[in-house]
Protein backbone atom coordinates (compact mmCIF):
# COMPACT_ATOMS: atom_id res chain seq x y z
CA UNK A 1 0.00 0.00 0.00
CA UNK A 2 1.67 2.92 -0.87
CA UNK A 3 1.69 6.03 1.24
CA UNK A 4 -1.33 8.43 0.20
CA UNK A 5 1.08 11.68 -1.37
CA UNK A 6 -1.57 13.29 -3.19
CA UNK A 7 -4.77 13.81 -0.86
CA UNK A 8 -7.85 11.24 -0.57
CA UNK A 9 -9.49 13.48 -3.46
CA UNK A 10 -6.99 12.68 -6.06
CA UNK A 11 -6.50 8.67 -5.27
CA UNK A 12 -10.43 8.86 -5.28
CA UNK A 13 -10.13 10.23 -8.65
CA UNK A 14 -7.60 7.81 -9.97
CA UNK A 15 -9.39 4.98 -8.62
CA UNK A 16 -12.50 5.91 -10.56
CA UNK A 17 -10.41 6.76 -13.71
CA UNK A 18 -9.14 3.16 -14.04
CA UNK A 19 -12.53 1.45 -14.40
CA UNK A 20 -13.11 3.28 -17.66
CA UNK A 21 -11.79 0.67 -20.57
CA UNK A 22 -8.89 1.55 -22.10
CA UNK A 23 -7.42 3.17 -19.13
CA UNK A 24 -5.27 1.05 -16.34
CA UNK A 25 -3.66 2.47 -13.06
CA UNK A 26 -0.81 3.94 -15.02
CA UNK A 27 -2.28 5.66 -17.11
CA UNK A 28 -5.25 6.39 -14.71
CA UNK A 29 -2.44 8.75 -12.75
CA UNK A 30 -1.48 10.29 -15.76
CA UNK A 31 -5.14 11.05 -16.96
CA UNK A 32 -5.29 12.74 -13.41
CA UNK A 33 -2.61 14.38 -13.62
CA UNK A 34 -3.39 15.87 -16.98
CA UNK A 35 -6.91 16.80 -16.10
CA UNK A 36 -5.57 18.68 -12.78
CA UNK A 37 -3.45 21.06 -14.85
CA UNK A 38 -6.14 21.49 -17.17
CA UNK A 39 -8.51 22.87 -14.75
CA UNK A 40 -10.12 25.05 -16.97
CA UNK A 41 -9.49 23.97 -20.09
CA UNK A 42 -11.08 20.38 -19.48
CA UNK A 43 -11.78 19.24 -15.79
CA UNK A 44 -14.80 21.73 -15.75
CA UNK A 45 -15.69 21.32 -18.86
CA UNK A 46 -15.61 17.72 -18.26
CA UNK A 47 -17.50 17.44 -15.05
CA UNK A 48 -20.35 19.44 -16.77
CA UNK A 49 -20.50 17.49 -19.45
CA UNK A 50 -20.85 14.37 -16.85
CA UNK A 51 -23.44 15.95 -15.07
CA UNK A 52 -25.51 17.13 -18.26
CA UNK A 53 -25.14 13.13 -19.55
CA UNK A 54 -25.44 11.80 -16.23
CA UNK A 55 -28.54 13.68 -15.85
CA UNK A 56 -30.45 13.61 -19.48
CA UNK A 57 -29.22 10.75 -21.44
CA UNK A 58 -31.92 7.63 -21.33
CA UNK A 59 -32.53 4.86 -23.13
CA UNK A 60 -35.27 4.76 -25.87
CA UNK A 61 -38.32 2.85 -25.11
CA UNK A 62 -38.72 1.69 -29.27
CA UNK A 63 -35.50 0.50 -30.04
CA UNK A 64 -33.00 0.71 -27.02
CA UNK A 65 -30.47 3.49 -28.53
CA UNK A 66 -29.10 6.03 -25.72
CA UNK A 67 -29.72 9.19 -26.40
CA UNK A 68 -30.97 12.45 -24.71
CA UNK A 69 -34.40 12.18 -25.72
CA UNK A 70 -36.90 9.05 -26.03
CA UNK A 71 -37.94 8.29 -28.70
CA UNK A 72 -34.69 8.53 -29.53
CA UNK A 73 -33.45 10.85 -32.70
CA UNK A 74 -33.21 8.16 -34.79
CA UNK A 75 -36.41 6.74 -33.89
CA UNK A 76 -37.88 10.01 -34.51
CA UNK A 77 -36.24 11.42 -37.46
CA UNK A 78 -39.04 11.72 -40.34
CA UNK A 79 -36.57 11.14 -42.99
CA UNK A 80 -35.41 7.42 -42.14
CA UNK A 81 -36.80 4.84 -43.55
CA UNK A 82 -39.36 2.66 -41.23
CA UNK A 83 -39.83 -0.09 -43.03
CA UNK A 84 -35.97 -0.90 -42.29
CA UNK A 85 -34.84 -2.54 -39.50
CA UNK A 86 -31.06 -2.82 -38.30
CA UNK A 87 -30.17 -4.98 -35.53
CA UNK A 88 -27.76 -4.35 -33.40
CA UNK A 89 -25.89 -6.14 -30.48
CA UNK A 90 -24.69 -3.05 -28.51
CA UNK A 91 -25.54 1.05 -28.93
CA UNK A 92 -21.25 1.14 -30.15
CA UNK A 93 -22.25 -1.20 -32.82
CA UNK A 94 -25.00 1.43 -33.84
CA UNK A 95 -22.47 4.67 -33.60
CA UNK A 96 -20.53 2.54 -35.78
CA UNK A 97 -23.05 2.11 -38.19
CA UNK A 98 -24.27 5.64 -38.07
CA UNK A 99 -20.39 7.25 -38.60
CA UNK A 100 -20.07 5.29 -41.57
CA UNK A 101 -23.17 6.60 -42.93
CA UNK A 102 -23.98 2.89 -44.15
CA UNK A 103 -27.62 2.98 -43.34
CA UNK A 104 -30.35 5.11 -43.29
CA UNK A 105 -33.24 3.26 -41.09
CA UNK A 106 -34.31 2.87 -37.95
CA UNK A 107 -32.26 0.43 -35.35
CA UNK A 108 -33.09 -2.51 -32.69
CA UNK A 109 -30.00 -2.74 -29.78
CA UNK A 110 -30.40 -6.50 -28.78
CA UNK A 111 -28.14 -5.71 -25.56
CA UNK A 112 -25.64 -8.40 -26.28
CA UNK A 113 -25.41 -11.46 -28.44
CA UNK A 114 -26.71 -15.04 -27.00
CA UNK A 115 -24.00 -16.62 -25.55
CA UNK A 116 -24.52 -20.01 -23.37
CA UNK A 117 -21.02 -19.97 -22.05
CA UNK A 118 -21.96 -16.51 -20.14
CA UNK A 119 -25.53 -17.42 -19.51
CA UNK A 120 -26.96 -14.98 -21.63
CA UNK A 121 -30.01 -16.48 -22.93
CA UNK A 122 -32.87 -14.83 -24.96
CA UNK A 123 -34.96 -13.86 -22.32
CA UNK A 124 -31.30 -11.17 -21.52
CA UNK A 125 -31.74 -9.50 -24.77
CA UNK A 126 -34.26 -7.54 -26.33
CA UNK A 127 -35.62 -10.12 -28.58
CA UNK A 128 -39.51 -9.61 -27.68
CA UNK A 129 -39.66 -6.29 -28.55
CA UNK A 130 -37.82 -6.96 -31.49
CA UNK A 131 -40.25 -9.59 -32.91
CA UNK A 132 -43.40 -7.51 -31.98
CA UNK A 133 -41.53 -4.29 -34.18
CA UNK A 134 -40.77 -6.40 -37.08
CA UNK A 135 -44.71 -7.44 -36.67
CA UNK A 136 -45.67 -3.69 -37.76
CA UNK A 137 -47.07 -3.86 -41.13
CA UNK A 138 -45.13 -0.94 -42.40
CA UNK A 139 -41.84 -3.18 -41.82
CA UNK A 140 -40.68 -4.63 -44.74
CA UNK A 141 -36.79 -5.46 -44.08
CA UNK A 142 -34.95 -6.94 -40.70
CA UNK A 143 -30.98 -6.40 -41.20
CA UNK A 144 -28.66 -8.31 -38.75
CA UNK A 145 -25.63 -6.72 -38.18
CA UNK A 146 -24.17 -8.98 -35.89
CA UNK A 147 -20.67 -9.51 -35.34
CA UNK A 148 -19.01 -12.43 -37.63
CA UNK A 149 -18.58 -14.41 -34.32
CA UNK A 150 -19.96 -17.65 -33.15
CA UNK A 151 -22.27 -16.02 -30.66
CA UNK A 152 -23.22 -13.32 -33.56
CA UNK A 153 -24.02 -15.72 -35.78
CA UNK A 154 -25.91 -18.14 -33.22
CA UNK A 155 -27.90 -14.79 -32.51
CA UNK A 156 -28.41 -14.36 -35.76
CA UNK A 157 -29.58 -17.80 -36.55
CA UNK A 158 -32.05 -17.57 -33.51
CA UNK A 159 -33.65 -14.20 -34.62
CA UNK A 160 -34.15 -15.25 -37.90
CA UNK A 161 -36.12 -18.59 -37.13
CA UNK A 162 -38.39 -16.49 -34.30
CA UNK A 163 -38.87 -13.81 -37.64
CA UNK A 164 -40.40 -16.71 -39.74
CA UNK A 165 -43.97 -15.69 -39.69
CA UNK A 166 -43.65 -12.02 -39.84
CA UNK A 167 -43.77 -10.54 -43.04
CA UNK A 168 -40.16 -8.95 -43.59
CA UNK A 169 -37.16 -10.18 -45.38
CA UNK A 170 -34.25 -11.25 -43.13
CA UNK A 171 -30.95 -9.74 -44.37
CA UNK A 172 -27.60 -10.10 -42.80
CA UNK A 173 -24.43 -8.22 -43.46
CA UNK A 174 -21.92 -9.14 -46.53
CA UNK A 175 -18.85 -10.78 -45.91
CA UNK A 176 -15.69 -10.47 -47.91
CA UNK A 177 -12.59 -8.50 -48.07
CA UNK A 178 -12.70 -5.39 -46.04
CA UNK A 179 -12.08 -2.13 -48.06
CA UNK A 180 -8.15 -1.55 -47.99
CA UNK A 181 -7.59 -4.75 -46.80
CA UNK A 182 -4.69 -7.14 -48.57
CA UNK A 183 -5.62 -10.67 -49.36
CA UNK A 184 -2.26 -12.17 -48.09
CA UNK A 185 -3.64 -10.82 -44.68
CA UNK A 186 -7.25 -12.49 -44.54
CA UNK A 187 -7.96 -15.65 -42.90
CA UNK A 188 -9.39 -18.78 -45.62
CA UNK A 189 -13.35 -17.93 -44.03
CA UNK A 190 -13.08 -14.32 -45.23
CA UNK A 191 -11.40 -15.13 -48.84
CA UNK A 192 -13.72 -18.18 -49.27
CA UNK A 193 -16.95 -15.87 -48.59
CA UNK A 194 -15.39 -13.28 -50.70
CA UNK A 195 -15.02 -15.36 -54.11
CA UNK A 196 -18.24 -17.34 -53.26
CA UNK A 197 -20.53 -13.95 -53.37
CA UNK A 198 -18.08 -12.16 -55.92
CA UNK A 199 -20.08 -9.21 -57.55
CA UNK A 200 -19.70 -8.53 -61.40
CA UNK A 201 -17.69 -5.52 -62.14
CA UNK B 1 -18.81 15.15 -40.50
CA UNK B 2 -20.79 12.20 -38.97
CA UNK B 3 -25.05 12.31 -38.18
CA UNK B 4 -25.37 13.06 -34.81
CA UNK B 5 -26.77 10.50 -33.38
CA UNK B 6 -26.75 9.96 -29.74
CA UNK B 7 -27.36 13.91 -28.89
CA UNK B 8 -24.87 16.64 -28.50
CA UNK B 9 -24.72 15.82 -24.39
CA UNK B 10 -22.94 12.54 -25.58
CA UNK B 11 -20.78 14.19 -28.18
CA UNK B 12 -19.62 16.56 -26.19
CA UNK B 13 -18.85 14.22 -23.72
CA UNK B 14 -16.77 12.08 -26.07
CA UNK B 15 -15.15 15.08 -27.50
CA UNK B 16 -13.93 16.04 -23.78
CA UNK B 17 -13.00 12.54 -22.93
CA UNK B 18 -10.97 12.10 -26.06
CA UNK B 19 -8.66 14.88 -25.01
CA UNK B 20 -7.74 12.72 -21.86
CA UNK B 21 -3.68 11.11 -22.69
CA UNK B 22 -4.27 7.37 -23.76
CA UNK B 23 -7.43 8.28 -24.82
CA UNK B 24 -8.40 8.37 -28.30
CA UNK B 25 -11.45 9.25 -29.94
CA UNK B 26 -12.28 5.59 -30.62
CA UNK B 27 -11.54 4.77 -26.86
CA UNK B 28 -13.25 7.86 -25.81
CA UNK B 29 -16.40 6.89 -27.55
CA UNK B 30 -16.03 3.54 -26.22
CA UNK B 31 -15.07 5.50 -22.16
CA UNK B 32 -18.60 7.43 -23.21
CA UNK B 33 -20.81 4.10 -24.09
CA UNK B 34 -19.46 3.04 -20.40
CA UNK B 35 -20.07 5.02 -18.45
CA UNK B 36 -23.43 5.63 -19.39
CA UNK B 37 -24.35 2.12 -19.17
CA UNK B 38 -22.71 2.57 -15.48
CA UNK B 39 -24.38 5.80 -14.40
CA UNK B 40 -24.77 4.83 -10.60
CA UNK B 41 -22.12 2.82 -10.32
CA UNK B 42 -19.27 4.92 -12.30
CA UNK B 43 -20.68 7.85 -13.87
CA UNK B 44 -22.31 9.75 -10.66
CA UNK B 45 -19.09 8.98 -8.39
CA UNK B 46 -16.62 10.47 -10.99
CA UNK B 47 -18.65 13.18 -12.28
CA UNK B 48 -18.30 14.04 -7.84
CA UNK B 49 -14.90 13.09 -7.90
CA UNK B 50 -14.04 15.43 -10.76
CA UNK B 51 -15.89 18.10 -8.90
CA UNK B 52 -14.60 17.77 -5.59
CA UNK B 53 -11.07 17.89 -7.10
CA UNK B 54 -11.84 20.73 -9.09
CA UNK B 55 -12.94 22.49 -6.15
CA UNK B 56 -10.07 21.24 -3.70
CA UNK B 57 -7.03 20.40 -5.32
CA UNK B 58 -4.13 23.48 -5.05
CA UNK B 59 -0.47 23.68 -6.16
CA UNK B 60 1.78 23.63 -2.73
CA UNK B 61 3.09 26.99 -2.72
CA UNK B 62 6.50 25.45 -1.12
CA UNK B 63 7.49 22.45 -3.38
CA UNK B 64 5.08 22.66 -6.42
CA UNK B 65 3.29 19.24 -5.29
CA UNK B 66 -0.64 19.02 -6.45
CA UNK B 67 -3.05 18.08 -3.05
CA UNK B 68 -6.23 19.19 -1.80
CA UNK B 69 -3.92 21.61 0.94
CA UNK B 70 -1.42 23.93 1.12
CA UNK B 71 1.24 23.55 2.00
CA UNK B 72 0.73 19.78 0.69
CA UNK B 73 0.90 16.63 2.53
CA UNK B 74 4.57 16.41 2.31
CA UNK B 75 6.38 19.56 2.94
CA UNK B 76 3.76 19.26 6.26
CA UNK B 77 4.79 16.08 7.26
CA UNK B 78 6.70 16.51 10.71
CA UNK B 79 8.08 12.45 9.83
CA UNK B 80 9.85 13.57 7.18
CA UNK B 81 13.71 14.55 6.76
CA UNK B 82 13.74 18.32 5.92
CA UNK B 83 17.33 18.20 5.89
CA UNK B 84 17.18 16.54 2.23
CA UNK B 85 15.42 17.89 -0.98
CA UNK B 86 14.18 16.04 -3.98
CA UNK B 87 14.27 17.55 -6.90
CA UNK B 88 11.76 16.51 -9.48
CA UNK B 89 10.67 17.66 -12.85
CA UNK B 90 6.67 16.89 -13.12
CA UNK B 91 4.31 15.86 -10.34
CA UNK B 92 4.22 12.38 -11.54
CA UNK B 93 7.76 11.71 -11.08
CA UNK B 94 6.98 12.85 -7.37
CA UNK B 95 4.39 10.20 -7.06
CA UNK B 96 6.44 7.62 -8.72
CA UNK B 97 9.10 7.71 -5.83
CA UNK B 98 6.39 8.05 -3.54
CA UNK B 99 4.78 5.15 -5.11
CA UNK B 100 8.20 3.17 -4.37
CA UNK B 101 8.69 4.45 -1.17
CA UNK B 102 12.54 5.36 -2.32
CA UNK B 103 13.28 8.04 -0.36
CA UNK B 104 11.14 9.78 3.20
CA UNK B 105 12.34 13.67 2.39
CA UNK B 106 10.75 16.56 0.59
CA UNK B 107 10.40 17.38 -2.86
CA UNK B 108 10.66 20.22 -4.81
CA UNK B 109 9.02 20.02 -8.26
CA UNK B 110 10.23 21.47 -11.01
CA UNK B 111 7.71 22.18 -13.96
CA UNK B 112 9.43 20.55 -16.51
CA UNK B 113 13.35 20.42 -17.52
CA UNK B 114 15.19 23.10 -19.53
CA UNK B 115 14.63 22.20 -23.00
CA UNK B 116 15.74 24.97 -25.31
CA UNK B 117 14.18 23.03 -28.68
CA UNK B 118 10.78 23.66 -26.94
CA UNK B 119 11.73 27.45 -25.47
CA UNK B 120 11.56 26.28 -21.99
CA UNK B 121 14.27 28.32 -19.87
CA UNK B 122 15.42 28.52 -16.61
CA UNK B 123 12.83 31.05 -16.41
CA UNK B 124 9.79 28.63 -16.97
CA UNK B 125 10.86 26.05 -14.37
CA UNK B 126 10.40 26.19 -10.54
CA UNK B 127 14.13 27.23 -10.26
CA UNK B 128 14.75 30.00 -8.38
CA UNK B 129 12.52 28.92 -5.58
CA UNK B 130 14.60 25.67 -5.31
CA UNK B 131 17.93 27.81 -4.65
CA UNK B 132 16.13 29.51 -2.21
CA UNK B 133 15.22 26.45 -0.08
CA UNK B 134 18.71 24.83 -0.49
CA UNK B 135 20.16 28.37 1.12
CA UNK B 136 18.42 27.44 3.98
CA UNK B 137 20.38 26.27 6.96
CA UNK B 138 17.87 23.28 7.93
CA UNK B 139 18.84 21.58 3.98
CA UNK B 140 22.05 19.60 3.95
CA UNK B 141 21.49 17.47 0.47
CA UNK B 142 19.60 18.33 -2.93
CA UNK B 143 18.83 14.72 -4.55
CA UNK B 144 18.03 15.60 -8.45
CA UNK B 145 15.93 12.91 -9.46
CA UNK B 146 15.82 13.33 -12.92
CA UNK B 147 15.07 11.66 -16.27
CA UNK B 148 18.32 10.20 -17.82
CA UNK B 149 17.74 11.63 -20.83
CA UNK B 150 19.57 14.98 -22.57
CA UNK B 151 17.20 17.69 -21.24
CA UNK B 152 16.91 16.06 -17.82
CA UNK B 153 20.90 15.71 -17.22
CA UNK B 154 21.35 19.48 -19.00
CA UNK B 155 18.86 20.84 -15.99
CA UNK B 156 21.00 18.86 -13.72
CA UNK B 157 24.33 20.50 -14.55
CA UNK B 158 22.22 24.15 -14.64
CA UNK B 159 20.67 23.39 -11.27
CA UNK B 160 24.59 21.80 -9.79
CA UNK B 161 26.19 25.19 -10.96
CA UNK B 162 23.20 27.01 -9.39
CA UNK B 163 24.00 25.37 -6.34
CA UNK B 164 27.77 25.97 -6.37
CA UNK B 165 27.34 28.71 -3.02
CA UNK B 166 24.63 26.91 -1.05
CA UNK B 167 25.79 24.65 1.62
CA UNK B 168 24.68 21.43 0.44
CA UNK B 169 25.78 18.37 -1.16
CA UNK B 170 24.08 17.79 -4.56
CA UNK B 171 23.47 14.18 -5.50
CA UNK B 172 21.91 12.48 -8.80
CA UNK B 173 20.16 8.88 -8.59
CA UNK B 174 22.21 5.86 -10.15
CA UNK B 175 22.79 4.43 -13.14
CA UNK B 176 22.73 1.05 -13.67
CA UNK B 177 20.82 -1.90 -14.46
CA UNK B 178 17.04 -1.94 -13.63
CA UNK B 179 16.20 -4.27 -11.02
CA UNK B 180 14.51 -7.41 -12.74
CA UNK B 181 16.41 -5.81 -16.04
CA UNK B 182 18.08 -8.07 -18.44
CA UNK B 183 21.91 -7.53 -19.67
CA UNK B 184 21.58 -8.36 -23.26
CA UNK B 185 18.43 -6.17 -23.93
CA UNK B 186 20.21 -2.88 -22.14
CA UNK B 187 22.04 -0.05 -23.98
CA UNK B 188 25.66 -0.30 -23.95
CA UNK B 189 25.79 3.44 -21.91
CA UNK B 190 23.72 1.70 -19.30
CA UNK B 191 25.97 -1.36 -19.22
CA UNK B 192 29.01 0.94 -19.09
CA UNK B 193 27.59 2.89 -15.92
CA UNK B 194 27.26 -0.22 -13.80
CA UNK B 195 30.56 -1.36 -14.21
CA UNK B 196 31.66 1.94 -13.25
CA UNK B 197 30.25 2.50 -10.51
CA UNK B 198 29.72 -1.39 -9.52
CA UNK B 199 29.46 -1.75 -5.82
CA UNK B 200 30.46 -4.65 -3.97
CA UNK B 201 28.76 -7.53 -2.41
Amino acid sequence: MPKAVAGPEIERLIQLLAKLPGLGPRSARRAALHLIKKREQLMTPLTEALGTARDRITVCGICGNIDSQNPCTVCTDPKRDSSVIVVVADVADLWALERANAVNARYHVLGGTLSPLDGIGPQDLSIDALVSRAHEPAVKEVILALNATVDGQTTAHYITDLLHNANVTVTRLAHGVPVGGELDYLDEGTLSAAIRQRTPI
